[in-house]
């Protein structure tokens, strides 16, 4: 079985579809991938997942090296069997959430000490310890150990964070091959850095084609410097990158947020918005977002979405949702969440087929024009 | 279709097993009616709650009529519709919840009433107003508008109480006939009153009988009492009642309650327990109840209970279990609660199964030796 083989199928301006196959199963792309943090896709069986259509998920080094820890996973014959998901799993680096959730950082070349939010136990997490743990979850695609600066950081701090990420890649890569037999049957993937720099994004993606990946991310995006900047830095960063090798858009995005960025050559995705919004009673439809608080669904007989096809629109009607969301019921979040991903992954199919029939710049205008103004 | 008929398959001692046919399906007893408050069983979906082996559900007529309302309910198509529950569903009367959970009551010989707990809104509930809004709901089995006192109470409060609960119990009988084509499909029960006195108990029953009931609860039980008590007073209350009709118990209990209560001649059973044990990470199992934050479970590759036959038990380790109630997880409720209804449904279809081979006191003391001293 192939470890890993990015197959494009066909192209249509910018966008590209095909598949990653790898032992696992094969990834259809663009691909979204449901974010299960903790070891579970919140709310969420995971046989439910994949009904949705996800074909991969990932999880979160952060997270897990805390709870349950990185050894007890592999230890219990990790992580796929952990959590009964059989597919292929791809592990951030946990250098994001190091910075985002953690207390008393503290940043060297070596890496990142930290205490972590659970307890305050202090932990060092560095680009051979991230390899190391994400060998241990049984990742099949493992990510390089990267800092995220923030996006409104000066120049040269965003410089000088992206060149030490570079250095960290190439550790991470012989982190990654050290590992010996689990780098067999999984992929690494480098991060691209450099905010919103034309040139600096240049001089890393450079950096990482030199160390050579099996796949490349852009990282340091949906930091909060909004959809215009966000598109105006893709218009430019897909294309420094192989256009062999799949490129993963992380942490992205919102429906609109994606349409565009696979306009502009983006393969993988990642996003915690579909579930998160799911369990705060937001729902995605082709028409926008809409909100089931709102007392206008309280008699609402129809479907969240009329052409959604997921199992909760076969079933039950905004107002019974309605309810189960104001009355803060587990059942609400449960067919929310099951929606939100059901309707992600229609869109990234009607997204490849669209590319596939060579009509994507027709699908995203009219997807649009329906989604932000509906 | 038969609107209610009960038929005793075998007896057993005082154990009987048999069926209950209904226009919306057949309740096999004795019966397990996991509780669905507010037009949700929690954290279930209704097709997982039919395939843990329930015949029947129980809504609460105080929520729903509190929140969405049952006149919405009604404009909805009622509750099965509304919440995807196409089998029986039976509806308590709302004078249990009204006592232990809204503000300010006031009982008269009228009715009770009392403020919202959701929005200190005003309500007063009557034997004919439960009566119309468990018509309005589309209840297949209807329980009669009863007091439940508190068992602590001096004898003559206890009398008076049960007194006015049978004036009621005539006025719910009148009601529900008065709803005209619901009660031809539907059936009503009458409650038991009298706390832990057999002579309060036989006047209740004889009321009761004299109105004229499809099947008959013991109310007032599992109210405080303890199990010792509540089983003093089940060796003489199910024979009060009619030996040709259900016999149902309400608000009970822990597996050895059902076991001690179906060997007394109990048919029909409700309690939130296997749900709200599952949100708390308690499990039950034939070897006892396990609480899964417990670190001794945390490398524990075994599932719950080695002889479930439920989903979870088939998937999912015991440590991946404590992983997701100790990170505080929705999957951890949602596997909890679908491995506790299981398990009750189980007991359930074991008792059915030595009542009906004639084994059932032989079944009772295995069933203690196991689960007591698990």
């Amino acid at each position: 079985m192939a470890r890993f083989d990015f197959t494009i199928r066909a192209t249509d301006g910018g966008a590209r579809t095909g598949t990653i196959a790898m032992p696992r199963g094969e990834i259809r792309t663009p691909a979204f991938m449901p974010v299960g943090t903790a070891a579970t896709v919140k709310a969420m069986k995971p046989e439910a997942v994949r009904e949705s259509g996800a074909d991969i998920i990932l999880g979160n080094t952060y997270h897990l090296m805390l709870r349950p820890g990185a050894e007890r996973v592999a230890k219990l014959g990790g992580l796929h069997r952990f959590m009964n998901w059989p597919r292929p799993i791809l592990t951030d680096s946990g250098g994001y959430q190091v910075m985002s959730l953690s207390d008393l950082r503290k940043i060297t070349e070596e890496g990142v000490t930290f205490a972590s939010h659970l307890d305050g136990s202090r932990h060092l997490l560095t680009p051979e310890r991230s390899m190391e743990i994400q060998r241990l979850l049984g990742s099949d695609i493992v990510m390089a150990f990267d800092e995220c600066p923030r996006a409104d950081q000066p120049r040269d701090e965003i410089a000088r964070s992206m060149e030490m990420s570079m250095r960290w890649a190439r550790r991470s890569r012989e982190g990654f091959y050290a590992g010996g037999e689990h780098a067999e049957g999984a992929a690494l993937f480098g991060i691209q850095q450099g905010a919103l720099d034309e040139e600096l994004r240049r001089q890393s993606a450079d950096a990482l084609v030199d160390i050579g990946f099996d796949g490349y991310a852009i990282g340091g995006l949906a930091v909060g410097e909004g959809q215009e900047a966000m598109f105006a830095t893709l218009d430019f960063a897909p294309d420094q990158l192989p256009a062999d090798r799949p490129r993963y858009l992380m942490g992205v995005g919102k429906p609109d947020d994606l349409v565009g960025a696979v306009e502009r050559g983006v393969d993988m995705f990642d996003c915690v918005l579909p579930t998160r919004s799911g369990r705060n009673g937001q729902a995605f439809t082709w028409n926008g977002a809409i909100n089931l608080r709102n007392a206008r669904f309280a008699e609402d007989t129809g479907p969240l979405d009329e052409r959604c096809t997921c199992p909760t629109c076969a079933t039950y009607s905004r107002a019974y949702l309605h309810h189960l969301v104001k009355a803060g019921e587990m059942l609400g979040a449960m067919l929310m969440t099951e929606h939100n991903l059901g309707f992600y992954q229609q869109l990234m199919q009607a997204m490849r087929e669209a590319i596939g029939e060579g009509r994507f710049a027709g699908f995203a205008t009219q997807f649009r024009r329906e989604y932000l103004n509906g």
